[in-house]
């Protein structure tokens, strides 16, 4: 899949949008660009947070996907790994040179199973999350087989509502008969709670974490009581990291939409009442889009629309515009409307997409820009690994 | 990106979820899988149909995406080509050796018509569509700077509401300057009714086409009058084609969904009020997915979410089955209702996607299964081609 076209002294083929050193307009849309300043100051902030709060920040490398962009997080913001939520991306950022990844879900078809054992031998710290005493055999034996240790940390649901046990003595006898296992080591909790990160409303969002840190806090209390201490207390997004940071039970935030943001999560709103979006934290992230026709004069047709993003937390945004809005999409077309006609055929549009996660996962290049000027194209490294 | 861990025997890498010869249940999941048999049944039944009413079928590359599937398309149902909207769609199938390639879009970028102008060169017919007059001269300096043929259609907005010209004399007019430009050809027509596709009642389908055509004949009797000819009026989709074959204006079908089916287009109804895919075609597209977590009696939690899945047409359907249902999703989860808590840890469900166009472009590859073995593992190869 790597030919190239050369097409004349324009060195843009069809598996790659833009090269280093070219001008913003000469880049193929549709395609992924990144404000590499915002991005940088993004990932520097969070940095300097965590550091500022004693907290370890464990990226969560679901949202980019990409290798490039989680070393400059570990340079930059001094991150000490990453998250992630499959094995396939695991195996992706452990081969890109991460020495520290957590798969922050269950594992438990045997293939895979046996493909997570094998990570060590990349030299990462491997770490995956438990809320089954079934599992706990099946990690232990794949880790003997390949002379490897598993960390484990048992998952507790505190409102996500998906994977993850609710009781603290649910918790404990996982935790226990993880430390009784070769091959094994428990390394503490996992307990994200995923549901509130999108609530506007900081009090909501608050009110949400404390019952999570209340129940999380038992747990931790209940292990240490039986002889069990977590290395790794672990939670946190976007939209509630001041919580988790403060909490006195949390030790490591795996923060991830920061570093890029995006439409949906801009909405929500800060303790002051103002969107995240307009101080907290830049739009670092945009589908660059082209105007392709515009037959009627009160309408734009741009060519990102669904194979260009994710619109499942709503339409993407058209950046520091008021007067077109992205209005309708399907396969291959958005609509934009333009009231006073203002487009015209071949202008670009900066896109904010709704969710950022899903879109990056379907794009295959990141554009970086500085000055007007792409400087890197960084592949998105773990683009479609699901499995 | 092609390196592969070799797994003591078990050869799955992160990079490829089967290998052929697989049993069903080594696939790694989530990923797509093809019921093969399904798949050429409907493939020769849209063929057979095609011919019986003396239409050309070019059959539409964007939903899958594959090389493999359009060549099967042209091998099996007797297609004369593909359509696709993106110039890197049309690079990768005539790349893969298409001879005949229709995208069905307009190109405008610089950069997008010069490599346009160059697909002849891999020995493919290429055709585009016109909605501007200012984009002829464009093409034409394209071609004949590579010493090619373009051919053009002249787009109308049949009421999808897109690109197109609304008229019989704007068509007109740009079809007389295509037809007057050095290394240009006219062709004909492109006249998509893409809005009405989905409408489940087969009379309102019947009553949008029904004005389609009527504006579609006007501007073909207004080109022959002026001694233009089309050899190509082109359009239909899965929920319109027998509207289109017996209209006595169209030549040219570009059904693409029909091949795969999902569950947006299963829903909509025939001429006897039948669902679509109970009968006229069958569910071959499936997202395999397994059950990784089943810690709350009534509710599996499933591996595929929305990096596995397009959502925008509404959440898959478990296939085959009434005593479970796929209720909600986050990015790498899905929430399935199991009232009996009959489902197990590692089951496989087979979920038929929402909206098969954009499911496909977020997956590398395709998993045929035959007999419940894995037959071939095809590259989605055009994925990503957005630009």
């Amino acid at each position: 899949m790597n030919s190239h076209v050369k097409l004349d002294g324009l060195e843009v083929g069809y598996d790659i949008p833009a090269l280093p050193g070219m001008a913003e307009a000469e880049i193929q849309t549709p395609c992924l660009v990144l404000d590499l300043d915002a991005l940088e100051r993004n990932i520097k902030k969070m940095g300097d947070y965590a550091r500022a709060h004693g907290m370890r920040h464990r990226v969560h490398g679901k949202m980019h996907k990409s290798v490039d962009v989680a070393l400059l997080q570990e340079r930059l913001g001094g991150s000490c790994g990453v998250c992630c939520q499959k094995v396939s991306e695991a195996e992706v950022f452990a081969r890109g040179g991460i020495k520290d990844v957590l798969v922050s879900n269950q594992v438990r078809d045997p293939a895979k199973i046996d493909r997570l054992a094998r990570i060590p031998k990349f030299g990462a710290r491997t770490i995956v999350c438990v809320d089954d005493l079934a599992n706990v055999a099946d990690l232990s034996a794949a880790a003997q087989k390949h002379g490897t240790t598993i960390e484990c940390l048992v998952e507790i649901d505190c409102g996500a509502g998906r994977c993850g046990v609710k009781s603290a003595e649910e918790a404990l006898e996982i935790a226990k008969e993880i430390s009784a296992s070769v091959g094994l080591k428990f390394a503490g909790i996992q307990a994200y709670q995923g549901a509130m990160q999108h609530m506007d409303n900081y009090e909501d969002r608050k009110a949400k974490i404390d019952l999570a840190v209340a129940q999380v806090k038992e747990a931790v209390d209940l292990l240490a009581a039986n002889g069990l201490t977590c290395d790794i207390v672990g939670g946190g997004g976007t939209g509630s990291y001041y919580f988790e940071s403060t909490s006195g039970v949390y030790n490591e935030l795996q923060c991830g939409s920061y570093a890029f943001m995006d439409a949906d999560y801009g909405r929500i709103l800060d303790k002051d009442g103002k969107r995240i979006d307009q101080g907290e934290w830049e739009n670092a992230l945009f589908i660059l889009t082209s105007v392709m026709s515009h037959v009627k004069e009160d309408r734009a047709i741009v060519d990102a629309g669904l194979k260009a993003q994710s619109v499942d937390s709503g339409l993407p945004v058209v950046y520091g515009r008021t007067d077109v809005k992205y209005i309708k999409c399907s396969d291959e077309h958005g609509v934009v409307e333009d009231p006073d006609n203002v487009l015209k055929v071949n202008d670009k549009l900066k896109l904010v997409p709704g969710h950022c996660d899903p879109t990056c996962n379907v794009h295959d290049w990141y554009v970086g820009l500085r000055g007007g000027k792409v400087e890197v194209v960084w592949p998105v490294s773990a683009r479609g690994k699901a499995y």
